[in-house]
This record gives structure tokens, C-alpha cells and sequence, in this order.
């Protein structure tokens, strides 16, 4: 394992920094959709604000591909701000002097969750490639187990963006009972053509690393730092808008008046991809995003329920709410309105709403206020349903 | 040199089946953009019909960034048709029993005109990074020479799609008396940021290959297979609209009934990027790919005419027709009505139609009858003012 890497995770049973880190699977493996079992395995979560009496009061939120469960910083690795500071802490959206938030390292992670970085027991080596291939579906049955583990048995909300919106409506799908309310936000019901597309040459640039070393790169003292590098860089420019490229950067240069007639980073927008590319590969594990592409490659709902997507949410008894953002092309507007006509097909209690905001894809991790208004009301019209008064 | 580029171009002053190669700038070499000097040089070129005896019925194709000067095929490599025979040929839209239609490889290109491969003169190897940065407007200077050389004073028209599109306003710019027409397809006059940041990606994924030894792989027996084909796929995806991907492939399986749960090509819109990526590798230069996209990622006629993009079109006499299209989400209509308005402003003789197409930015190459219908239209009134009368 190279520098990069060679930061110390202190997890531990208290509160620390680092946060919590559990067993899970032990008794009984956890059966994945590939029909590869798992077990014990580890999973590290975080948690901020203080559980009620009746654990009532959780709300899970998951994290989207690059995402980790350092929603508030500071982040062990990276030092910087957590990643939904907009929408998680005191008097925040997510208010956690009123509930308790849970964030936990999906499966196939690489911030403490078992992935292809963790050690297999089997093998005393890192898994690689040996790590089973895991779905949308498998993360959230892990993430199930946590809450067994925390003993709590219904959800007040779960709650995500992009892949995390997918594990928001895989949750109210696989266990509407323990879900009061679900708030999938920038998602969609299935990964479009497109989307496999753009995370195929991600995944294709990692694999061309020779560093990658068909996996095991962590066996040896080699990392695919340029592949990964590359894949991050496609896979940011999906995340933002064209408008908002060109209001960040448009055609300015980067450290000089004049074009340099070469391939240097001349222009601010590749010196910024470049820091995107070149910083995220300080954070993340290769395989993981190879696995954790491909996790949502997979998610396809209607699919799994005959072709037709209502047929997922029948007696659903969960409250939606449902956001997009009209800027974002990667999860358009139109796949969250297939929902919104999916849940209204069999009479399921949703809310809509489209958001104008030129940020694309990534606005749900900024701040944007109309997000957070129709959010809130969401919650506080759902906290008095749930008999969570405030105290 | 690896087998992948050992077909023999059969280069002769008879059009030969790979056509001509000149040998330009040996009296006077050409000053780039960036002060460099090219010359002497060679051009390869292709003709297809037969220029009457005023010189007037000629047009200038001009070609994309992955295209060449095999408008009509078969391609002397590939073996496959030509890029443009929706458009060109007897009876076509641009009909070669009427016009002669000429079309150049680029400079910086990798099928016999100048470019990163062919030989540098000074030091008997190939130039790689020693080939000077091209622009947009160096190019259509080269194509100029190729006119003189020809003696062709005024062109019918300069036509081309996406670069080649940049490449025919420039020619209205920098020789508008000898364009009596110039049509611009699913063009801009200056590159956005989105687009120079996919550039970039694919840049990097060529030279983070370690094949690409610095552009040198030519001196030796390597080339950056895997790099260029990753920058392939990621310039591909762009080149289709997210409906085109989802008509052609949707979530259809490549030759299996269920997801593997592993990293082969499920999925055949992985199949077919996969293998779009492998077969652009056995005919294209990764060096070229660097080259021609910087020319691109350089183009900014506004910035070169004080920021006002009408003033690069004062007093021209050019009549254009420019064509967009509906679902080109990389040169998206409002940058043809860019041009359109820029052109009102100085009274130039403009028409513009945006074609309802679901194709995306490779519609231009595509069968589409509307923008044959009006290019048709507008070439025949033309025809008829520069005295082309039928024969």
C-alpha cells in the first residue's frame, strides 16, 4: 500500500473521531443478490445528535458513489468539511438537535465498510477482486443489519442524493415498515444507458492503469493513481451543468494571459479537473469504484417487479418526498416524475418537487435553499404524524 | 510501429485509390498561430467529381475530429464506407455530377498530411511532441495553400460538420472572398468549457497510458492503445443524445439473459463503447488526438475580434446556412443562434434551421432528409446566383 493510503482509521466503540466501526453478519451471513454470502463483516458508520427513548426519532441518510459517512467534518483523510454540512447539524434541515442521523460506509466501500481493500479472512489478503460483486439492494440489507444492531426498528426517514436517493427508495421498496418517510433526491428508479456509459469508461480508464494489476494492486506497492484519476475527472464533469462550467470557468486561462500552445493546463477548467482527478485519489480505493459503479449500473426497479415500476411500491405505507433539479443531466427531472407516476399509480403518499437551480447533477450536496424549505416542511409536517413534538 | 498502422497509403500524383498527397509551403512555409514555421509539408486530399472550367463548382469538405479526407469510402484502412456518403455523391445532396467536392486531412490528422507522425525533416524521426500545437485557423491557411496549389480562386462553398464546421466560419473570417457560401453544422465559434474539460479527459487518458513514453511511441515499438481507446469512448458517449443511447441499447444484455455480476460487458452499450474504442485505436493516431483536440479546445472568435464575434464577420459577402440540431447537447443550438445573431448584427446573408432530430451531435453524419432538404434548397438558389446552371 503506498502513502496515500497509509492513514490510521481509530475506530472504535466510543464516539471516536473516527467514528463507530461494527461487526455485522457474524450469526448469519448476509446473502447477496449474486448469491455470494458475507459474513462477519465490518461496517463503520457515524452518527450526530442523541437517539429518543421510543427510537423514533433516526433518520439513516446514505451516501452517494464518492461519498463516505463523514456527512460533518472534519473527514479523518481529507481534513476538509463533511460532505452535507449544508443539510445536517444543529438547526440545519436535518436538524440534529432533533434527530438522530446515521450515516453508514455502504458496502463495497473503502472508509472502514467491507470492500475490495478489506482483508479477506479467508485469504489474510485484501480482497481485490475476490470481493463479490454487490448491489443497491445488498448495501441496503447491510445497512438493515446496522439497525438491528442499533435496535432500531423503524426509520423516521431515510434519506439520499444520487446513489443514495437509489438506497432511499430500495429501502421504502424492501422494508416500507421500517421506513416512516423516504427522500430520494436527484435519483432515478434504474441507471439510464447513459449512465452505465459514462461508468464504463471510468471503470475502462481504472483497468488500463497497468497499475491496477487486475485488482491487486494492494498486494504490491502500486496503485492505479492515473486511471482513477481519469475516472474521476469523467465522472465530475457529469455532475455539473454546462451552464454552471461556464459560470465557474468558461474560457479563462489559468495562470497566464496568453494560450501556451501546448498541453499544459491552460485553461482554468482543466487545472481544475485535474485537482479533482489527482485529489480524489488520496480518498479512494480503485476497486471500489469499480464495484461501486457497478452496483448502480445494476439498479434497475421495474425490472425487478415485472417490467412495471408501481408494482415495487403496492401497500407501501412510506411517505415520499421527491426532488430534482432542473439543470441535472445525469438524473433528469423525467426520471423522478417515472416515480412520482409509479407511487401515484398505487395511490402512495408522495411530494414533488423540481427545483430551478443551473448546478446540475451536484446540487444536492450544495446549498440551495429551496431544497432545504421544501425539506423542511416535509419533515415537520411528518415529525407531528410520527408524535415527534418538539421538546 | 506496431501492426495496427502498417497498411501502406499509396499516395500518387493519378488518383490513385488513396488518393493525392502535395507537397506544400516549400517556397514560402506556412506561419502558424503559434509562430512556428511548417514547411515544406505534405497534404493529402481526395477529390470526387469533376471542376468545370470557370473553377467555380468546387466545395471544400471539411472534416471532424476523428474524420479524414475519405468522404466517400471504401477507407483505405478500414476498408469500411466513407463518413459523408449520406451527403456526397452523384445525385446527393452535394452532388459530385455537379460539384467537385474536395476534402483534406487535417493538419496534425494521421492519413498523409502533416501531423505528430509523420517524419520531422530535421530529424529523420517522427515529430511527436516536436510537431508544433495547431489551430483551427492554421488548418484552413494549410487548405488555402491546397486552393492555390490547385488554382482554385473562390470555393462554391466550405462545408463541415462539428470541426469541420469551425473550419468553414473560419474560412468566411480569414478568406470570406473566397467562399461565396459557407455552411456550418452543428458548429460554435468558440469551444465551451464542457467541452474543453471532455477533451481533457481524453487527453489525459492517452497520457496516462505509460505507451504513450511522452509522445514518443513511435521511435519505438509501442502505442497507447488502452489510453486512446478509453479517450474514444469518452468522446463517444458525447456524440450521441441520452435518447439515442436509449432507443439503441436501453438496459439491453450483451449476448446474456442476466447480469454477470462481474466486470465483463453486460451491458451493450459497454459492448459497443468497448468496441467503438478498439477499432478507432487501429486507424487513429493518439499523438493526432492530443493535436486536433487542443485545435479545438484554442477556437475563440470572439476573443479574437475584440470579444465581439459580429466583428469577425464585418463586410463579409459570404452567403451561410447554418444547420443544429435538437438533441446536440455539445454544440447546442443556442451556440448556432450565437453565430446567427452575430451575423444579423453586420447584415450578412444568413439562413438557420435547427433540425428536430433525437440523434444527438453525430446527426450531421447521419441520414437525415430535413437538413438535405435544406442544404439542398440553399445550394440551388446559390448555384443559380454563381451561374452554376444545370448542365
Amino acid at each position: 500500500m503506498t502513502d496515500r493510503q497509509s492513514f490510521a482509521m481509530d475506530f472504535g466503540p466510543a464516539n471516536s473521531p473516527d467514528g463507530f466501526r461494527v461487526e455485522l453478519g457474524g450469526d448469519k451471513p448476509l446473502r447477496l443478490d449474486s448469491e455470494a454470502e458475507l459474513g462477519p463483516f465490518s461496517m463503520a458508520y457515524q452518527t450526530y445528535g442523541t437517539l429518543n427513548d421510543e427510537k423514533s426519532n433516526a433518520i439513516l441518510v446514505c451516501h452517494a458513489l464518492t461519498g463516505d459517512q463523514f456527512v460533518l467534518g472534519p473527514h479523518p483523510v481529507s481534513g476538509k468539511s463533511g460532505w452535507w454540512e449544508h443539510m445536517v447539524g444543529p438547526g440545519k434541515t436535518l436538524d440534529t438537535e432533533r434527530y438522530f442521523v446515521i450515516c453508514a460506509n455502504v458496502l463495497g466501500g473503502c472508509m472502514g465498510t467491507v470492500g475490495p481493500q478489506e482483508i479477506n479472512p479467508k485469504t489474510n489478503h485484501s480482497y481485490g477482486l475476490d470481493f463479490p460483486v454487490i448491489t443497491i439492494k445488498d448495501m441496503v440489507e447491510a445497512q438493515a443489519m446496522l439497525l438491528d444492531y442499533l435496535e432500531i426498528d423503524q426509520l423516521f426517514s431515510v434519506i439520499g442524493g444520487s446513489m443514495g436517493g437509489m438506497q432511499a427508495l430500495q429501502w421504502a421498496v424492501s422494508h416500507p415498515k421500517r421506513c416512516f418517510t423516504a427522500i430520494p433526491i436527484a435519483a432515478a428508479a434504474r441507471h439510464s444507458a447513459q449512465n452505465i456509459a459514462f461508468h464504463e469508461v471510468g471503470r475502462q480508464a481504472i483497468m488500463a492503469d497497468p497499475e491496477w494489476t487486475e485488482g491487486g494492486y494492494l498486494a504490491g506497492d502500486s496503485f492505479p493513481v492515473r486511471g482513477l484519476a481519469v475516472a474521476r475527472m469523467a465522472g465530475h464533469i457529469t455532475y455539473l451543468s454546462e451552464a454552471a462550467l461556464h459560470r465557474k470557468f468558461g474560457r479563462a486561462l489559468q495562470d497566464r494571459s496568453e494560450v501556451s500552445y501546448g498541453f499544459d493546463a491552460d485553461f482554468q477548467v482543466e487545472s481544475y479537473l485535474r485537482h479533482q482527478g489527482m485529489s480524489f485519489v488520496e480518498r479512494f480505493d480503485a476497486n471500489s469504484y469499480l464495484y461501486i459503479t457497478r452496483a448502480m449500473d445494476y439498479f434497475d426497479l421495474p425490472a425487478e417487479h415485472g417490467g412495471v415500476l408501481a408494482n415495487a411500491f403496492k401497500g407501501v405505507e412510506t411517505r415520499f418526498c421527491l426532488i430534482s433539479f432542473t439543470s441535472d443531466w445525469l438524473y433528469p427531472t423525467s426520471e423522478s416524475r417515472d416515480m412520482v407516476r409509479a407511487l401515484n399509480a398505487v395511490a402512495a403518499n408522495v411530494s414533488f418537487v423540481e427545483i430551478e437551480s443551473d448546478k446540475g447533477h451536484d446540487a444536492f450536496l450544495l446549498d440551495e435553499p429551496k431544497m432545504f424549505e421544501t425539506l423542511g416542511g416535509f419533515l415537520t409536517g411528518a415529525a407531528k404524524l410520527r408524535g415527534l413534538e418538539s421538546e
